[in-house]
């Protein structure tokens, strides 16, 4: 008998209409839909489809400690397990992934596990990256720029090293992490240009100078962009 | 009298299927769609949207000289008068950039030019860098690890420099700077593990272990994803 597929449809940042066409196809066609659901309460993947979603497809919800950090290794083993036993059965899975399926995220975990043992199409979504940039309307690289995506959960002296290189960067995982992450801005001379994006493209987003974020508010999925020169403001020339 | 509204629409990296609804959406709907494209011959822009473009909507080529490096001032600033004349007439501008709009690309350009003047929306896309991670399904980064983008056109001991310090790296913009590439990789010990990628999301995508590429066929629009430990192959664990 053969197995069914899985899929891991990137599904953007959370706006509903950065769905690409491949991915609304691709869910309406899976007789399953598995995404990453807190312990209790809404799960952020499936709202940003919800709409798509009424075609009486099973559901299933991958229960993750919505802790930062790495979740342990036995809720992927469960997860996998799961979504093992409905590929065996000959059905397809759509799994979807909040952004782009391997850009972070817990997708990952998944495919590792089950990789070997069945057939998998991986499709690209609209990244937090990008998302944040147009959000703020900052061409954050040009030309030979590098780009440095970096993770605010490093050590504090990693992630000065990691910043005194950069051309450009997005400083993702913020959370409590981001007093830290002002301090060593400041200390690099980069606190001034930085831009700080929360919730890039849903209705209630934020873009705001970082001298104006209380760090008591903000959260894990918020995103600072940053570069050496600063952020010339669109209008005033290259 | 009101301006129109400056649109930079990400329209993905090369399928059709990967443009977002959004993006789709402002297209059909903008009287005026402005693109890159070539001295002669077909925009590679357009051609993903091109079973959308049948609204008689009136199309403005802006002609880049299709050379790695940078376009010369003179042509930006061009395409913005141009563009700038239709806006001032009231009439919105849907520009095609292909992959992301503000993730390299020469959207910028346009932008730093005129935002000053008009309202501009930008509609992230999906980029060539998570294309690439998902025509090889590969996991790029996950968790804490910092993900670094990097022209192959920097010269070679920046280039050496920056690779050096890697968890994980999309190196871009390869064609003739590849054998260069090639030779860093080697010194730093990750060539054997690195991917090429060409086309992602193309029927004729190619993906490819970095030994297996003859230098002489590689396009500037390829990208290379490597990791400081080697890509695990999915199945094997994380």
């Amino acid at each position: 008998m053969t197995t069914g597929r899985l899929y891991g449809l990137g599904i953007g940042p959370g706006d509903p209409e950065l769905v690409t066409l491949k991915a609304l196809r691709l869910l309406r066609a899976a007789p399953v839909v598995a995404y990453p659901a807190p312990d209790c309460g809404d799960s952020f993947a499936r709202r940003i489809v919800a709409e798509w979603l009424d075609q009486g497809q099973r559901e299933i919800r991958v229960r993750f400690p919505m802790r930062p950090g790495k979740p342990p290794a036995a809720i992927y083993d469960a997860a996998a397990r799961e979504l093992g036993a409905v590929l065996d059965a000959g059905d397809d899975v759509a799994c979807l992934c909040q952004g782009d399926p391997l850009f972070y995220g817990s997708f990952a975990g998944i495919l590792t596990r089950l990789a070997a043992h069945y057939p998998v199409t991986v499709v690209p979504g609209v990244s937090s990256l990008t998302a944040c940039a147009a959000a703020a309307v900052l061409p954050i690289v040009q030309r030979d720029d590098t780009l440095s995506v970096i993770p605010a959960t490093l050590p504090e002296t990693e992630l000065a090293r990691r910043l005194a290189e950069i051309d450009a960067a997005a400083i993702i995982k913020l959370g409590r992490h981001f007093p830290k992450l002002r301090r060593v801005l400041s200390v690099l001379g980069l606190f001034d240009g930085a831009i700080y994006v929360e919730r890039a493209s849903l209705p209630n987003q934020r873009i705001a100078a970082l001298a104006t974020v209380d760090p008591a508010s903000v959260p894990y999925f918020a995103t600072v962009l940053v570069r050496r020169s600063g952020h010339g403001r669109p209008g005033h020339g290259e």
